[in-house]
């Protein structure tokens, strides 16, 4: 059902041929499209159901592709998809050899920028602006829409930084929801409330107005822009403002669901050289009543009624626990025993279930906001004052601190349980949320210990002894999805540091894994086991430090490894257990040097898609395992 | 030289029983104990001369190391070392087995947070001062010290934001000299200096005082503060502030060198409770005209006449030039030639040597102040837009932007050309500084080109190459320090992609290098050569991609190989060598494959000190180099 206008609208230029008065009617076709498809096709429902009217107003406005609009994490453009060339493909969205979930320069020309992590709008926007500048295109826009989440994020503060000294020609439009993906938190998040709630700040703006001869009919946004200009030099709100503070022109606020005057104001904004931002408010799910009660959930629903809204849930009673939700679970009952442990997400808390713990012990469980750097920083302050901070950050998320682990966390030797949730190939998301790198780029920071549990078993046991005494710097990577056993909840136990387990001993050939991804290895070995062949299998349970004494023990009763690994090829487990062998080797040429063969993602950016598909093109599913060990069993 | 005062100061408890009035005549008997010092045992000169009246008010005020201060980029807390116990050893500073440049929690309990990147203050004093709370000590206190370039790091911007809502005990003081190594940019200095010259703010502070009861004579602080509290709760003063907007409370500015105004308005803060922040002016090399003058040079001015300040100048004409240099000469070279070229660095200017071009071609050449995250994306917009940024990173300042490579330069396969200057190990600066990650970070993302060159003319030809269509994403990494030949202008000419060249053919053993460690390899081949055993020589240049047809070759050729690398062990170079034979021999039994002795930096950090000495700990210099081959060319 796409609307008897929007079904005539394939390119923004036909857009701008509508007559502003049909652009509300546009919006509630273009609004009722998306939650109509996603409905049977899952995606980020709730943040593009806010930007309907804004993208309606940019691509109406300004000379797109041209001019550039980028959209700070993408899961807010899929109106912009729509209008921009994707509107028959948009129900393929997320899915195996479909449209992204976020914008990607390879998919279309419209997409000038691609984003999927926070905060990078402004600095992609400014580098834009900054080479039209210099190419000498002096009338060419360039937009960053970033929502008051993102702008929490340190880089969104050090492009606005930047941006603001520049003279360049950008625009920031501030799309202020008061929510993320949760709600937003910190003094940012409570400024921007003040600014649009404060009768202080309400009756200082009549008062503006009034002087420069504002009245009481609705302000033409001409007229707005340049009263507020005129009253901004005069009066004392020419510092005001944080953002003016910083350089920008501050435009302000407006209400993001009214295209029409949207429309009027950015034509005007247009015409005005240099840093300038707009703040418009919005409301996250804006139209659908069930997400805009509760925009969190909505913000990625799955499945629902496209007539009542209502989730359509699947009995999931008889699966496994999300490991997910066993670190929410257990955070909170290592807590209740150990007062010395506390809670840190950056703005994921019901992504990582720590909003278990926020409930339970608000005072022990913390969301820093977008600010992953700070988050680690902040964990390591907590530890040096003696407490056991488990921080938990997606693994894509994760490489945003990456020096802070290394500088602040491990090479002071602090005890931060860092908590990867995500590790791996997370699936529909795609390239910019998959977990692939972790493994590789923690394994040569000294003093980590690194580890990922099969099961939900492990990780508790693995959450368990990260948070006894002195354990040092401690990082647990896990998948998204599903945990492994009916019953989640074992008796937790102390692991010994650096050791693996057999699951399987057998002959010729051995299979070692770390994580989860060793379930789809003991698929392997089962099957194979059928057949005949009694390869062994060895569930290594930790990077760093390995287990040599079993390392040791099965190059001596091997004659072949296979290692698999959900996460890079190079530099990773496999690259880990090779080096090891093989400098035994070089300390004793008499020791036995089996080949190892490395399973796991390959040397290019993966995909979206189901997570089964990836693994089978990444050759490291439970198949592609079962070949790698018959090979070597027939050499 | 240490001063009646000074030389009885061995402990802040002896520092506290002085009278106020004794203290500015001991600020200058450490300012003078700091220029004599540091005049023949080089250092952080000019910041930490800025910071000597705050480091005595801090400690005279405050119950360290109960409290707890912690340093922004430690290298301003020289006087804090000094008045903490290390008054005797403060000679040693940065020397092997010597005192650090930086606080380390390891060297004493009055270092609260080590610190040597920037911006991380905030964050680690908000978790110290969170851990208090939870452990039920209300009356400890947490000052971050952070100067105002480092301000402008987006972490320091994600802690404010989480403290100003935090309730917590936290004091930041906002150290404002106008300048972090390089001038500080940005829209952030600019309001600080606006903040502080503007006679609107100073008739408005007048106003305020004058109708708050103040007068001509100088305030009492304790009054001054309670004034400016009840000024800010009735003006437009309690939202015209960024720091307010966040939610601190702002006092200030304040001259940062009246040492006994500061004691006053510390002491009363420390009754404050909840998030406030305490802005100073101090002059950076504050005491010594030199450094006041010439900020920028007297940051770490080397030796020097401690009489007459001048910098003492070694004849160095006959040196080759450091590779900073041949970069600062060549991007200009090469932006004559092709105009999509811009240099972008993150407030190092002198110390990457832009700031010849930002002299010579302003406009394309940025500085974008403390902030690696917006400098990556920032030049991926560029690309974006059809220029060819070189982004000029330190290898350990490079962490901070891991995230913004992968997720904005490496995915979009964008034309971005990231320079790592001060890759390998540094010398004096230590731990923090060292650029020991790169080459293991680098290698496991996609889509990345990753070179060294092995001396300046590699430099210039890989810099020439980097820029040429197309290149995609491209990444050279360089030491610190001087580079080979006496000449270093050579004709700059294409070098093929993921191609290495042979140094010396030999026998038997074969010796792969990458990067200026090569010429190490090289001495240690020399040397092994007279005693008549000829090792090969190979310098691969590309870490990504690897040469893997010379690879076969020496395989089939050489019995043994020994790769040396100026970068970790695990993960690295030599792990890719590894990776690739074992992968050639998966493929075909036949295969032979040497074994791959790896030399680099060890799993741990690398202390301070001279890097020959650091290089001999971590076995690869040149006897260790000839070591390793002797001890493979007998078995």
């Amino acid at each position: 059902m796409q609307g008897v206008i929007l079904e005539n609208i394939n390119t923004p230029e036909e857009l701008r041929k509508l007559p502003v008065s049909d652009l509300p009617e546009l919006a509630r076709e273009l609004r009722h499209y998306i939650v109509d498809t996603l409905a049977t096709h899952p995606g980020h429902l709730a943040s593009s159901l806010g930007t309907v009217e804004l993208a309606i107003a940019l691509h109406y406005v300004f000379a797109t592709p041209d001019d550039k609009v980028v959209w700070d994490v993408g899961h807010q453009a899929y109106a912009h998809k729509i209008l921009t060339g994707r509107r028959q493909q948009f129900p393929t969205i997320r899915t195996y050899t479909g449209i992204s979930g976020f914008p990607r320069m390879d998919e279309s020309p419209y997409d000038a920028f691609g984003t999927g992590h926070s905060s990078t709008s402004i600095s992609a926007a400014l580098g834009m602006a900054t080479a039209s500048k210099l190419q000498g295109n002096t009338t060419r826009q360039h937009i960053a829409v970033i929502g008051d989440g993102s702008m929490t994020g340190g880089e969104a503060f050090e492009a606005l930084n930047n941006a603001g000294v520049s003279k360049a020609n950008i625009l920031v439009i501030l799309n202020d929801n008061g929510i993320s993906i949760d709600k937003a938190v910190g003094g940012l998040s409570r400024y921007l409330v003040k600014i649009t709630s404060s009768p202080k700040y309400n009756r200082l703006k009549e008062r503006v107005w009034r002087t420069t001869g504002g009245d009481d009919k609705p302000l033409k946004a001409r007229n707005f822009i340049s009263k507020s200009l005129s009253a901004l030099k005069s009066s004392l709100l020419s510092r005001s403002n944080l953002f003016e503070s910083l350089g920008f022109r501050y435009f302000g606020p407006i209400d993001g669901h009214d295209v029409e005057q949207l429309v009027e104001v950015l034509s005007s904004l247009r015409k005005l050289n240099g840093p300038k931002l707009l703040h418009i408010v919005t409301k996250k799910g804006k139209g659908m009543k069930e997400a805009e009660q509760n925009p969190v959930t909505y913000h990625a629903p799955g499945k629902y009624d496209a007539e009542t809204g209502l989730q359509l849930h699947t009995d999931n009673s008889h699966q496994p626990l999300k490991y997910q939700d066993v670190f929410g679970h257990t955070i909170i009952e290592l807590a209740e025993q150990n007062d010395r442990i506390v809670g840190i997400t950056p703005a994921m808390p019901t992504g990582c279930s720590l909003n278990l713990m926020m409930q339970q012990m608000p005072s022990r469980a913390f969301d820093v906001g977008i600010a992953e750097q700070h988050a680690v920083t902040f964990a390591a302050g907590l530890a040096a004052q003696g407490m056991t901070p488990f921080c938990n950050i997606y693994s894509s998320f994760m490489q945003r601190a990456y020096d802070q682990v290394i500088h602040d966390v491990a090479l002071q030797k602090l005890n931060v349980v860092m908590c990867l949730d995500r590790a791996g190939l997370v699936g529909d998301d795609g390239p910019t949320h998959h977990g692939a790198f972790d493994l590789a780029y923690f394994r040569p920071i000294p003093n980590l210990t690194v580890c990922a549990p099969m099961d939900e078993h492990e990780l508790r046991d693995m959450m368990y002894t990260a948070q006894l005494d002195n354990q040092g710097p401690f990082v647990i990577r896990y998948p998204r999805g599903l945990s492994v056993h009916p019953d989640w909840r074992n008796a937790m136990v102390a692991m010994p540091i650096g050791k693996g387990r057999c699951i399987t001993e057998g002959e010729n050939v051995a299979v070692l894994t770390i994580g989860h991804i060793g379930n789809e290895a003991a698929r392997a070995v089962d099957a194979l086991r059928s057949e005949g062949k009694n390869a062994g299998h060895y569930d290594m349970r930790f990077l760093k430090p390995l287990d040599t004494a079993l390392l040791d023990d099965i190059a001596a009763r091997y004659r072949a490894i296979v290692t698999v690994e959900d996460g890079t090829i190079e530099g990773g487990f496999g690259s880990a257990v090779l080096e090891y062998l093989q400098d035994c080797r070089n300390s004793d040429t008499s020791m036995p040097m089996p080949p190892v063969v490395r399973l796991g993602i390959p040397d290019h950016f993966v995909t979206h898609g189901p997570v089964p598909q990836l693994q089978k093109d990444c050759r490291f599913d439970a198949e592609s395992i079962k070949s790698a060990i018959i090979k070597l069993w027939n050499e």
